[in-house]
C-alpha cells in the first residue's frame, strides 16, 4: 500500500440512521478516493452489502470485521463487543490507521478513553470543528467533549486547537482567541474572566499566538482569531445555531456550511465522530477527515507539538471534581447528545 | 396627542459611533413613523442637527433634554447628569413612554435599574432579542443581562420570555424550551440539569408551556420553540455568532437578520438597547421597537401576566451571591460588552 493509503475502521452501527446511511456514506468515501480502504465494523450481512455495490477492484480495498452489537445511545461504558469498541481494538491492533462513529459521543469517547488511552497531560479529551470562515477554517473547540466551562481546561484546549491548526490545517502561526462577550479584558463569566489570564500565560505551540478574547463574530467570519477556544456546551450549541442560520439564509456559504464531524483530541489515536443524524455525505466527510488527518499523522504530531507544555490539568482536576464529581473521566460525555460532537 | 403616539427618549451619546450615527437612526425613525416623537437627550449642538434636518411639520413631533455627558463604556453606575440617566429620567417623570440607547449595556441596566426599580420578583433583568425564524420569531433570552447561568434565574427568564412572546409578538399559547445539547431529559451542563425539573415545575403566564430541552437549531429555525431561554453569557455569544453566519451566508433571510436591538425587562420602565455597533438603521429600528412596546404597553402588560407567579429568585439570591458576591445588584452588567444586548 502507498504511502497515501489510509486505512479507516467504520462502525456500521453508529447514528440515528444506522447502518443505512453508514453504507450510503462508506460507499461514497471508497468511490471518491482510490488510496481509501476501509475496515467495516458490524453485522457481516450489512457490510456485505457495502461490498456487493462496489467493483471488483473497489472490493479489494474493503475489509470486514463482524460484530453484532451497537454501543447504544449515550452509552458511556460500551460493552466490549460493542462495534465501537471493535473499531477502537482494530486502530489500536493495527488493522486500522483511524476511526468514525456516528454513534453516541459519549460511547464513541469513553470507548476511544479506553481502548487508546488519554493522554496524560490531557485532561479532558476536546471535539475539534472546523467551520468556513472568511478567509480560511476558524477551528472552534471544544463543541462536545466536556461540557463544563473549567478555566484549566479552556487553557488546555487553547493548546490543542493552536496544535491543530497547524498540524491539520497548515495554519502558519495560529492566532488563538477566547469566545467571550467582548474583547475588551474583564468581558464575560467567571470562568471566562478566570481563564483569560491562564491562555495569556500559557505557552502555545507552532508559533501560536494568544490574541485575548473574541466574539460570537469571530466563530462564523474568523476575523479575528483562527482558533476559538470555548466550553462544549458553548460550542455545541454555537454549531447547532450556526448550522440552523446557514439553513435559514437559504444554504451554507461557498467555502462550506457547519461541519456534522469533529476530531477527538486527546486520546492516543485518531477518531472522528460524526453527527449523530448524519446524511450520507455527512458520513463519507467523517471518513474523508479520518484519512486526512491519518495521513498528516495528525494526532501524533499534535501530541508532539503539545509534549513537554505546562499543564493547567491539576486545576483542571480540582476544579473539576469540585464541579462535577468526575476526576477527568469522560464522564461528562454521558451527558452529551446523542452522536453529535 | 393621539392614541397611537409614543414619546421616546434617545440617547444621543450611546454607541461607538455616536452622535453621527444616532443622529441618523432618529432621523429615519421620525420620518418613518408619523406617529412618532423623539426626546433627544444630549448636547443641543447635536440635538440641533436632528431639528434642522427635518420638515417644520417633523419638527413639531422633536423635543429637547439638554445633557452633555455620556455614562461611558461599560460604567455600571453613570453619573447622574449622564444622558442614560436623563433618558430614564424622562420616561420617569412622563416626558418620555420609552427610551432607547445604543451605549453601554451595563451603564443602561443600572440607570434603569436605579431610575426605575427593578421588578420585585425578578432579581436579575433580561434582555430579550426576538430572531427570525422558519415560522414568526423566537425569542431569545438572556442576551447579555446576566452572565452566570443560574438555575433560578433561567427558571424566571422563563416566565418573563412566555410573557414577553404572548405581549409582544401576539404568540398564542407560546412553547418554551431551555438551550442544552440534546432535547432528551439529562443533557446538558449542570445549570441546565437544574434547570430544566425547575422550568417543568414553574407555572407560566399566557397558557404558555414548557416543551423541555431545544439545541442550537431551534435558535435560527424555530421549529421546537417559540421561546428559548438561556444565560446571557451564551445568548450574547449565540446573537453574533448567528448575525456572522447570515454575513457569512451572503445576508440574512427574507424574514430578518439577527437583531442589533433588545428591550429590557425586569425594570419598571419600557428601555431597548441597541447594540454599541449599532447602524443608523438599527438605532431606527431600536426606536421602533421601543414605540411598539410602548403601544402594546408591554411592560406594564408582561409585569402583570407573572405578578403573583412564584418565583425561584429566593434561590436565585443565594446562588447569585455564591457565585458572583452580588445579591441581585446588576453588577454582573459591568462586564457586559459595550452597548450590547
Amino acid at each position: 500500500m502507498g504511502p497515501g493509503t489510509a486505512r479507516i475502521a467504520v462502525d456500521l452501527l453508529g447514528g440515528d440512521e444506522a447502518p443505512a446511511v453508514v453504507v450510503d456514506g462508506a460507499l461514497r468515501a471508497v468511490r471518491a478516493d482510490p488510496d481509501l480502504h476501509l475496515l467495516l465494523v458490524g453485522p457481516t450481512e450489512v457490510a456485505a452489502g457495502v461490498v456487493d455495490a462496489l467493483t471488483p477492484a473497489q472490493r479489494t480495498r474493503i475489509t470486514i470485521r463482524a460484530t453484532r452489537t451497537a454501543a447504544g445511545p449515550a452509552d458511556h461504558a460500551p460493552r466490549a463487543d460493542s462495534t465501537v469498541r471493535a473499531a477502537v481494538s482494530a486502530v489500536r491492533d493495527g488493522a486500522a490507521d483511524a476511526l468514525v462513529s456516528a454513534g453516541s459521543t459519549g460511547a464513541t469517547v469513553s470507548a476511544a478513553a479506553l481502548g487508546f488511552g488519554r493522554w496524560t497531560d490531557v485532561r479532558r479529551p476536546a471535539l475539534v470543528a472546523s467551520l468556513p470562515a472568511v478567509s480560511g477554517p476558524v477551528i472552534l473547540l471544544d463543541v462536545g467533549g466536556s461540557l463544563e466551562p473549567r478555566p484549566a481546561t479552556l487553557a488546555r484546549h487553547a493548546v490543542l486547537g493552536a496544535a491543530y491548526a497547524a498540524v491539520a490545517h497548515a495554519i502558519v502561526a495560529p492566532r488563538v482567541g477566547l469566545l467571550s462577550v467582548g474583547t475588551e479584558a474583564g468581558k464575560g463569566d467567571r470562568p471566562r474572566r478566570a481563564a483569560d489570564p491562564l491562555l495569556a500565560a500559557a505557552p502555545l505551540p507552532c508559533d501560536a499566538r494568544y490574541v485575548g478574547l473574541v466574539e460570537g463574530y469571530d466563530v462564523t467570519l474568523g476575523l479575528r482569531a483562527d482558533v476559538v477556544v470555548t466550553d462544549g456546551f458553548t460550542g455545541n450549541v454555537l454549531l447547532k445555531a450556526i448550522e440552523g442560520a446557514y439553513a435559514m439564509a437559504g444554504g451554507p456559504p461557498a467555502s462550506g456550511g457547519a461541519p456534522r464531524a469533529a476530531a477527538l483530541l486527546g486520546v492516543a489515536g485518531t477518531v472522528v465522530v460524526c453527527h449523530g443524524a448524519a446524511t450520507p455525505d455527512d458520513v463519507a466527510s467523517g471518513i474523508a477527515l479520518a484519512a486526512h488527518l491519518w495521513r498528516r499523522r495528525a494526532t501524533d504530531r499534535v501530541r508532539e507539538q503539545i509534549a513537554g507544555l505546562p499543564t493547567g490539568d491539576g486545576t483542571d482536576q480540582e476544579h473539576g471534581e469540585a464541579l462535577a464529581g468526575s476526576a477527568g473521566h469522560p464522564a461528562a460525555d454521558r451527558r452529551e447528545p446523542k452522536g453529535w460532537p
